[in-house]
């Protein structure tokens, strides 16, 4: 089996599963209570939070923990439009190819009033900086732009958006849930203010993720009651979780830069090898994308059949974001890259590990190959075209 | 040690444990995933949304998994609410010792226009359902009482009040977080139409919940995002979390009768040997409270000094609510069933589990008694008592 779709999910870590097992039978104390086994809890969260503001630069007050990336994207998004909203400031921007957390967010937030910019993410799947810049407004109170997209991989020039909202004094948000663990991300370089990441996109557990926001903005509760997290964030805390999510956190940033490399040269060899399919085309910048990113549109082919035959082949891959499959539209995304319907249709993301090797690279490669072949073969839209009733786009 | 702080956090069962491990190992896929891990996933997921449901008396359907019950009573109020305001509705009944997750939810529908009425639970820490009824009015969109309380262990009426709910067409939610597992609850005998309940206050996980919401009843997203939970929560779901906290559940409930017997006779032993120390009184009532709560008031003490001498003998308690702990203001659920704030100062709530023996709780007597007398012996308010200065309450 080739696991090909770490951009979903990850396999935990066998020292992120040790660290849960030991906290689960020596932590288990609520860190809020007074006594020996809840002070040791304590202990436990407040380490996992400095090592994890440490990797990111920030300090361990600035991070809150939550359930997971999604609800830090809510929270984050949340804060700036109450904030916003008490200063009359509601115009809020971002892209058409954020993750849904970000997207129904904002949607959500249109029935009380606010207004949304969706900024274009151009064909190579990347935001013009200057064009943030053109799009603040007097009433713009948040600007949310993912760091790396979940579907194609290509990571935004985060650090000058970032330069151009802090200029304009207007709050920056990043969903970094597909950067953090992958590639540097520094708040000190990279000036964003609010951050959202996710344990288990990094080889740590499900239902863990960490919330940065700059010290001196004041947080609004997604999830009010107790006084955990300084008051920002009610439950208890998931200590071994938290722990884990630390711990796997520190391990992917101390071998990311040996990782990437090799991840880089086995990302392009992939690519150069699905280049060979005749009317294929790599989604997203080629060289500005994530270590592990490959997506891919074949014409004339639909892109579930094309994931349930990998899978009968032990490929195990996505056609865009889990969180959206099941769904009939085309990726929203790809979509916004420019993908007419019946292309954005034809996709595959393979988003490999650090497990995988060249053979199960070349693997893919013969195994794509065939499908699409096969699929073609009886498909008759790739009839038409090759007939010459359609023309072709890729 | 002797941990006795049971209504905080409970240690995870062996089962529990093992399940979360096989499945951090076996299950890791996103259960949105259409290949084999993913599905697997998705088995394992939607088999814990059966157990879960089964225990309680409802659909699978009804089922949402949250990170936990904080989380899920946010949801619930924060549903109703919308459905209120969209009928013109904005009152709510609830009661002055609710969990805070209930009580600041409630604080923040204020800002909304809505108008909150708190019923008084009198010295007993009971409802009368009688002034539930008397309290519905023609706006009301949600009565929201707890099923057992977190401090006290008092039980509530709950199938009364559900339905006298029911009869005049009004949403009840009740918070289940300390009953869920240890009493008997069922959403067709009880007629709640939300329950929240959390899986680390039954042996199983921290950081994973869940909310029921009875059929019908359109549920409003607390996190906004991918399509999970059919839509109703999104973020990918922490399935080894799910399967545990179903395992949890599952054993605790086929244990449940046996548990609770043995567990009542070492309660009402700790109860009846507290209430030899002087001027001491227990909290709520005697016979219709949670099998394995204590809840104590000394007089001319301070709780917090008395749970650090306790945590030195090695016995781990609190005086209330974890989640309120470093808190100086005295409990607000002390203050609601009538004490007076020294009274409500020197609280001790002992919530024992399945490991207890009778020596533990003869252990727990000896040491309360000594700790009390010690604290007494050189307390200004406790000399002032003596001295006559000051009436003795309790």
């Amino acid at each position: 089996m080739i696991y090909a779709d770490n951009a979903a999910t990850t396999r935990m870590s066998g020292a992120a599963i040790e660290t849960m097992l030991h906290h689960f039978r020596e932590t288990f104390g609520n860190p809020s209570s007074l006594y020996t086994t809840g002070q040791k809890a304590k202990e436990v969260l407040e380490e996992a939070r400095e090592q994890i503001a440490g990797v990111i630069g920030v300090t361990p007050g600035e991070i809150i923990f939550t359930s997971g990336g999604s609800e830090a994207d809510n929270q984050a998004i949340l804060t700036a439009a109450k904030l916003g909203e008490k200063n009359g400031k509601k115009h809020i921007i971002s892209t058409a190819f954020e993750h849904h957390a970000v997207l129904h967010t904002l949607n959500r937030l249109k029935e009380d009033g606010f207004e949304i910019t969706l900024l274009d993410v151009h064909t190579n799947g990347l935001v013009v900086p200057s064009e943030v810049e053109a799009a603040i407004r007097e009433d713009t109170c948040l600007v949310t732009i993912m760091y790396a997209n979940n579907e194609i991989g290509t990571i935004q020039p985060i650090r000058e958006i970032g330069e151009i909202c802090r200029k304009h004094g207007v709050l920056f948000h990043t969903d970094a849930v597909q950067a953090v663990g992958h590639i540097p991300v520094n708040a000190q370089t990279d000036h964003f203010d609010m951050l959202s990441a996710s344990a288990h996109k990094f080889h740590g557990p499900k239902g863990v993720g960490f919330l940065y926001v700059r010290k001196g903005i004041r947080v609004t509760n997604l999830i009010e009651g107790g006084a955990q997290e300084k008051g920002r964030r009610a439950g208890t805390e998931n200590v071994a979780g938290i722990a884990a999510m630390a711990c796997a956190l520190t391990d992917a940033v101390s071998a990311m830069d040996e990782s990437a490399r090799k991840l880089i040269a086995k990302r392009d060899r992939l690519i150069a090898g699905l280049q060979q399919i005749p009317h294929s085309e790599l989604n997203g910048d080629a060289a500005k994308r994530l270590p592990g990113n490959v997506n891919f549109c074949f014409e004339g082919i639909e892109g579930e059949s094309l994931l349930l035959l990998l899978d009968d082949k032990g490929i195990q891959a996505s056609s865009g974001s889990a969180c959206t499959s099941g769904s009939l539209d085309p990726s929203h995304v790809l979509l916004a890259i420019g993908r007419v319907h019946d292309v954005a249709h034809g996709s595959l993301r393979l988003s490999i590990g650090e497990d995988i090797s060249d053979e199960d690279v070349d693997e893919i490669i013969r195994s794509v190959k065939e499908v699409v072949e096969y699929l073609r073969s009886f498909s008759p839209i790739w009839r038409d075209l090759v007939a010459g009733k359609k023309p072709f786009i890729l």
